[in-house]
């Protein structure tokens, strides 16, 4: 017996099954059934919550206990897990099990079946090796047959980047649509889109575009000459809808439909991937989001907080960033074996990447650094000799004399890359070709320490001290979810007082750490809090500032997470941000030391003065909080004062600090 | 060859040599020499630097080298080590040669010395088996010997406290003299000792005492009655001098005198011990030092500065303290196998010990807390239970009852328990019985963890916050001598810019971390930062009020070192940290949480305005800063510079906060 949840009417669903799924249902004599889960939930009001239907269908179809029994069993789990919710949680949730038990279709299995041959895989012939011999393997879960030979090459571990932009994955049902006239070219839905699935596109006035491929009139002067569209990747996308409650127009210009009617989109997608993109300075948060993101379709939940911040900083630094990171959720969602969401732009350059441990990935960026830095330094010293050799002139001389000009400026040091490697590559003297050995370190690179707040409040922490402490130019980003996240939600440091999590079940006692607050101290370290939802331009500027400053950098990052169980959904995973700051939860600010030697207070608070009456709304919209009122009101209470008050107390300090 | 160095004539000093090594000297008819290189080395006035002498006098008696040549690469050394330090020190080092190579005096072997037996151990029937059975065979360098069965009943590790006192090493060549006409009864003699080797010590008025036992009317309300003394154990110091230093008496109530002429004091000592001494409260720097340090004879180098604050700790809370100890100085001179200096007062109580490893002293310390504290609830739970069970009445009933009441406070804890116990230890009800097991957790303990600054500032610093952010009852003290002194001086994360130290040879770059300001953003953890030299007072009041405050606290205190270099010698290691406070070097604060709930500012800071023009003076009498001096004198402009400016922004962020 083969139920099948899907959204597609049974006739089209039959026609995208593949042969191989058909023969074993047809070899199997089985018994084949349709549901679509998804409009039947909607239909109800329970969502997306498919859970209960598909558990009702299965009990009916397999027989496994009486149905009678089955029901009254699913009855009693009902109330019993959502007694405390309500008569009409529980209602709707009766009315999922007679739906679930009823409302499927049986399809007839075709003897016929068992003779079909697999379909060619369509584009096979482009695939290079690794995609042949590993990932296409790997993803049609046959990585246990495959031979060790088949990794000759690869001994060091190393997986190809850009891997996650073959996968196509479509599990979104609902994804959005772009209304153009209702756009204003902001880009926010960009800026915010966690899989890096929605993109404004620039297309130059009069080109030949596609059927479909509407666009408008692009607003700016340094667009001039060009048209704008915002492109979606239907099977790209997550579908959580963060972009729709973003976009800040009056009639908002995006609307979530059906994948069904958004195919035609995939074409789309595809045609504005393969248009050259100009170059525009990052300057505002409009303007980030026509650079490339070098990190795409990351495997994060639909909604996730963490990955803008990455996708971000990928568009900034990517092409010649290195990270280190710590093991966590953005090593699971940043490195999908064997479909890497890391990727490189046109030129060939992107962000190297890798993992060593939980505890460990700043010393780990540290030491990355240290080598990386020691390479370039290297091939300082081969330039000098090459000029003081007296053995080269003319333009090759003058590119390499610019080179040792252009520093440690990450532009300068990019532009004369460009005028030396083709002079290195053509090289025949002996100083010259090894310089061009250590290509890969002619660009000023970019050093970054991801993790989660596990990481950099409790298990790394001595460590990401310690690198804080050295003083050298690395940047270190904090994505806070208040809890251990991929672990399933433990209590950190960084939970605050009154959260509920996995060994704070009772609500935790005791204050968030205050991290910044202690980063600080040193005074040579630049120090920011962001919350993308609160405000793109802090956080777009505080990244950049962080990056340029000639010295360590940590950044803590708000990032929601379904781990909170926020009850506005997680397509409110950006305003809840902007909650959190506006009631006094979170707070806005850069540490910039520079700011010093110029006179000014180096501590600038960028959050407004909080409206504290909207605390407590604030945290009941959260599962993890509001969940201990209903448990115990009377602890609920007191622990719910304590957050507030130890949320006040964290802004008096940043007050302190920005009086001077 | 044989050569002797010593103070004493030769006639005592022979009648003074065991005899296993006259026998040995007879057996190998060994040529014999006395010299007495201290005296030498101080007419020439190279103070108590012996090496130079001791040297010459080798190459002179063993003939290894040609006299000549010897002598010519002896003043080559000298010419190498001392020449930047000038004509005067080069010189004294030769006169020290010549003096060693003709200055000592042979002494006859008589050959009936081949024939003596040893002379009994005296004392040694009072021995109890671990001393005489492994104390003393490892003491006499013969651990190697002892069999596996030597440990029988020892195999959890433990060492038995109170071995530091058996073994009068006598290893000063000056001890104190007390001269009580000059004294004030201060007793701050004894609050800086390193070593607990003077002590003031109370008799009753006209009770016997030995010959030459003098003393004086004690003064004091509290001390109607009772005679003072100022009591030295000659052959248990160290003769470092800082006593003498530190006597705040017009004219010094304690003078240094050779060893020789002190030798008497030692029976005074014997009897001093045996006095019973009252109870007096540590009310006060005088008061503190009535009560018995818990922590004696410690082998730590002479003027040591860490020694006196973990010696005071011993004598307010040893009698119910557990210590977690950090590898490192305070390790060694804490557990000095096989003679332990904790010990235990008369009613058999002292400080319960252990070390695990260098970077888990705070983790260590909280897991022992959890654990006693455990047991502490299981009696109280037994207390109960045995109260609600009706079988128990009168006497026992009152005074389990009054235990019970008595709750976690220390001296309440404490009486209840000495009413409790003989009633438990008589009892035959079998709850009372099995509460007796518990007979060590009745009294509330006190939970330390003691480490350097390599222990809490880097290597351990990730538990140490984690146990800070517990909120629990526990008190972690660091011992901050700026460097890792240990394993010989390398830089830590506390060394301050300028300071020379391994991997910081020419200089450390980088600022002093200020692990008081990082703790004092949690809100809940007591804070102090303390110099005992700059003021006892302080030292004593935040020691006191962070192990009364019912919640973490930190405590760090500066610790003078022979790491630092004290061009004024380590007799002045407490005038120095005076001087490190006076100068703004170091800054004395109290930061105490339970100050918020009665409406005060939490933070204290207790050092004056400092006068920062004297701040040069002070880096330059100390090696570590004056040798980048001669190395380097711009570079030692230019990041002297920078330190004073880095404790002049420690002072800032401090006097932010004392201002609320």
């Amino acid at each position: 017996t083969f139920l099948l949840n899907s959204t597609l009417p049974p006739n089209q669903l039959i026609e995208k099954m593949p042969a191989s799924l058909k023969r074993k249902l047809a070899k199997k004599q089985a018994k084949f059934y349709i549901i679509d889960a998804v409009d039947i939930a909607k239909d109800i009001g329970l969502g997306n919550r498919t859970n209960m239907i598909m558990q009702a269908a299965f009990f009916k179809l397999t027989g496994v206990i009486p149905e009678d029994l089955a029901i009254q069993k699913l009855y009693e789990s009902i109330e019993h897990a959502y007694g405390r919710k309500g008569e009409k949680i529980v209602n709707m949730n009766k009315e999922a099990v007679k739906a679930g038990m009823s409302r499927f279709i049986e399809v007839a299995v075709d003897p016929a079946w068992a003779e079909l041959t697999d379909a060619p895989d369509p584009g096979a012939e482009h695939d290079s090796p690794f995609v042949r011999d590993i990932l296409k393997p790997m993803s049609a879960n046959r990585g246990n047959e495959l031979p060790v030979s088949a990794f000759v090459g690869r001994e060091d571990g190393t997986f190809p980047s850009c891997g996650s932009r073959l996968e196509k994955r479509g599990v979104a049902s609902f994804v959005p649509r772009w209304i153009k006239e209702n756009c204003i070219q902001c880009n926010q839905c960009s800026f915010v889109c966690p899989h890096a699935s929605i993109r404004p596109v620039l297309t130059e006035e009069g080109s030949e575009t596609p059927q479909g491929f509407e666009s408008l009139k692009a607003i700016g002067k340094e667009l001039a000459g060009k048209n704008f569209r915002i492109q979606v990747s239907p099977y790209d996308c997550q579908g959580c809808g963060v972009c729709v409650m973003t976009c800040p127009s009056k009639e908002k210009a995006l609307v979530m439909e059906t994948i069904a009617s958004q195919e035609a989109q995939a074409a789309n997608w595809e045609f504005a991937m393969r248009q050259p993109q100009p170059t525009i300075a990052p300057t505002s948060v409009k303007n980030s989001q026509f650079r490339q993101p070098l990190l795409e379709f990351a495997g994060a939940c639909a909604g996730c907080g963490e990955t803008p911040y990455v996708k971000l900083i990928s568009q900034l630094f990517g092409e010649r960033m290195m990270i280190a990171n710590a093991t966590g959720c953005s090593s699971i969602w940043g490195a999908m074996v064997p479909a890497m969401p890391y990727c490189k732009n046109s030129r060939g350059q992107g962000p190297a990447w890798s993992n060593s441990l939980f505890e460990d990935a700043a010393e780990f960026g540290f030491g990355m650094m240290l080598g990386a830095n020691e390479q370039r330094d290297q091939a300082k010293e081969l330039a000098q000799e090459a000029l003081a050799a007296n053995e080269i002139s003319g333009e090759p001389a003058a590119a390499l004399q610019a080179w040792l000009d252009a520093g440690d400026d990450p532009a300068a040091s990019r532009a004369a890359a460009d005028r030396l490697l083709p002079l290195l590559e053509r090289a025949d003297n002996p100083l010259l070709l090894k310089l061009n050995s250590y290509r890969d370190h002619l660009v000023k690179k970019s050093f970054w320490a991801f993790g989660g707040d596990g990481w950099a409040y409790d298990i790394g922490y001595g460590g990401l001290d310690h690198v804080l402490a050295s003083g050298e130019d690395i940047n270190l980003l904090v994505l806070d979810t208040e809890v251990y996240s991929n672990t399933g939600g433990q209590s950190s440091k960084a939970t605050p007082t009154a959260a509920i999590a996995k060994f704070a079940a009772s609500g935790k006692r005791s204050k968030k750490k205050d991290l910044g607050l202690m980063a600080r101290g040193y005074g040579y370290v630049y120090v920011a809090q962001i919350a993308m939802g609160a405000s793109q331009a802090q956080t777009l500027r505080a990244i950049k500032e962080a990056e340029a400053y000639p010295g360590p950098s940590l950044i803590i990052a708000y990032s929601t997470c379904i781990n909170h169980g926020l009850k506005a959904g997680m397509n409110n995973a950006q305003t809840e941000m902007k909650n959190a700051v506006d009631c006094g939860y979170w707070h806005l600010y850069r540490y910039n030391p520079l700011l010093k030697a110029e006179g000014k207070t180096p501590f600038i608070l960028d959050s407004k003065e909080p409206d504290y009456s909207k605390f407590r709304d604030f945290i009941m919209g959260e599962v993890r909080y509001n969940a201990l009122y209903r448990q115990n009101p009377d602890l609920a209470e007191e622990l719910f004062a304590k957050t507030e008050q130890d949320a006040r107390e964290r802004l008096e300090n940043y007050l302190r600090l920005a009086r001077g």
